[in-house]
């Protein structure tokens, strides 16, 4: 839990990584994932450099196809700018060296330059999403990587929190997955910005597409807010209608429109004026999360000093009723 | 969210429940359910009369037959002593009516004195099982309730969180629920005290019983610890040596000797100074409750006199790089 070996200051790590040196990148990367000494530094001295990269979950449950789909829009926005994935999915075959050998035709070698893949441990997080997700693409931001891909896995925590730390959410089905359409209808599908049906080749796909079509429809009627993670009661008043995209990822038609709408949910954001309040609504769920983890990590030193183990025993005996010895030991380690 | 009607002071209420009028005790579990005012100094008068009962926590999938099985024992404990069921399941059929009407002889007017029911509503507890289940239990105890059984379904947090809570735990399992088995190899049977395999009529229950003697031994060759809860390497070293009983609920067979195996525990716990080890462990799983609750309540209040808007604006214009922003806040709230 060191910084890594070798005297090199954050500022100069940061300067590289700025320049393109993606082994500084990948030293950064691990620096801040294991939160070396001094990583905060690093962090502070890349903070004025980032919040130009549009940071886009994308989700969905396993069998959607979601890495293939996430390959085609590497393999896209690499051919013309840097572009990386945080893949927070244990299961994905994106960071398992799959999508960097097999489905990309890595051989041009400006889209290697260009594409830069990290998977995420979530071992020891409660919320799904690894707090240090965060930090990692603030660090991808300010080395000049836009979009950054967050891939998440399933409708657990992950899905949900991604939602905080994204600008842009995208939600993959695939047909024949109904189960999970159903448990999903009044959940993550209203709170995506854009849906996909992948494996559009199926015959089934237009179905699944009109089922996903009504259970929003009916989400809206219900005053079931989509985009209730905006902040908003409704953002399709405020200009932003859901598409619903069809793709097949593995012969790569719909990657095109998919990539439009990303980028027209990015001026839209910009132009609503709904990217600032989505700034904030960030800003609040990283603090509370990071004001949550370090009561976690003083409170066991903090209740000793205010008399932890004397309470407990004092309850264990039944000598003091546990409520006011609990109130008792808030009261000293508040000081009030 | 008051003291119940009527001024009756806790002394006067404390007294009368003692004195067995069902009433004022009904009344008072209401009034510390609901976190009335003043429920803790009822719970402070009230706490040095309890300290006496049995706690059996009662666990299992649905399906296995538990609230049949709490028919039966309330049925033979109540013929001879004042026994209580708090119901933490929300499928469960006993606080429903249905134990106290077809599944006992309740013709017994002695019998419905000694038996007290209480369902335990465990909306917005994170841990499964109500912070006011500990509350409940103790007047009941201090109302002279021995033993008192806690209900709790299947594998999740509740049944996990009844471990702290209870002195005894009785794990029902029935055959034919083998997935609920599997995923409970290394769970809740090991840290189990006893337990039932119901519903022996069937051919198949041996095999089950079978399987799960298998399962805790292998769980203690691998150092899995049974009885981790008690907070000891091994119960076994200590001389107990977890039962696994065969029962029929239904046609009243196993209970005698599962009411024997219940009392056993008790005298082994007190024997053996597990007790007291337990009684710690207890107080201290309550203490950690309700401080973390302590905290939740106080922490908005605390952030926002900490200059919680101006560090979520300083972050989300990323002026302040938000782990310094977190740690500044945390300095303000505790004063360091």
């Amino acid at each position: 839990m060191t910084a890594p070996a070798g005297p090199m200051s954050p500022e100069h790590l940061a300067e590289r990584l700025r320049d393109g040196d993606m082994r500084s990148l990948a030293r950064a990367l691990t620096w801040v994932e294991r939160r070396g000494n001094g990583f905060e530094t690093l962090l502070g001295v890349l903070l004025p450099h980032a919040g130009r990269a549009q940071l886009v979950g994308i989700s969905g449950p396993p069998g959607a196809g979601k890495s293939t789909l996430i390959g085609r829009l590497v393999e896209q926005y690499g051919a013309v700018q840097p572009v990386a994935v945080l893949s927070v999915d244990p299961t994905s075959v994106v960071s398992g060296g799959a999508l960097l050998g097999d489905r990309i035709r890595m051989t041009d070698v400006s889209l290697a330059d260009n594409v830069f893949v990290r998977s995420v441990a979530t071992r020891g997080t409660a919320g799904g999403l690894s707090l240090a997700c965060w930090d990692l693409a603030l660090v991808l931001d300010a080395a000049g990587y836009d979009p950054i891909l967050i891939e998440t896995v399933g409708a657990g925590q992950g899905e949900t929190e991604v939602r905080y730390l994204a600008d842009t959410t995208v939600q993959v089905e695939a047909p024949g997955l109904g189960d999970h359409v159903q448990a999903l209808k009044a959940g993550m599908l209203e709170v995506s910005d854009i849906v996909v049906v992948n494996k559009a080749d199926r015959p089934d796909s237009a179905q699944t597409a009109a089922r996903i079509r009504q259970t929003l429809a009916l989400g809206m009627e219900t005053g079931l807010a989509p985009h209730a993670f905006h902040g908003q009661a409704n953002d399709t008043e405020r200009g932003w209608v859901q598409p619903i995209l069809l793709t097949d990822a593995l012969a790569g038609t719909g990657i095109d429109e998919l990539q439009d709408r990303i980028a027209e949910h990015r001026d839209w954001l910009c132009a609503s004026g709904v990217r600032g309040d989505a700034e904030r609504r960030r800003a609040a769920r990283l603090l509370n999360l990071l004001v949550d983890q370090g009561w976690q990590a003083r409170r066991r030193a903090m209740l000793e000093a205010a008399g932890w183990e004397d309470a407990v025993e004092a309850v264990a005996v039944r000598e003091r009723e546990p409520h006011a010895a609990a109130r008792r030991l808030l009261q000293r380690v508040f000081g009030d």
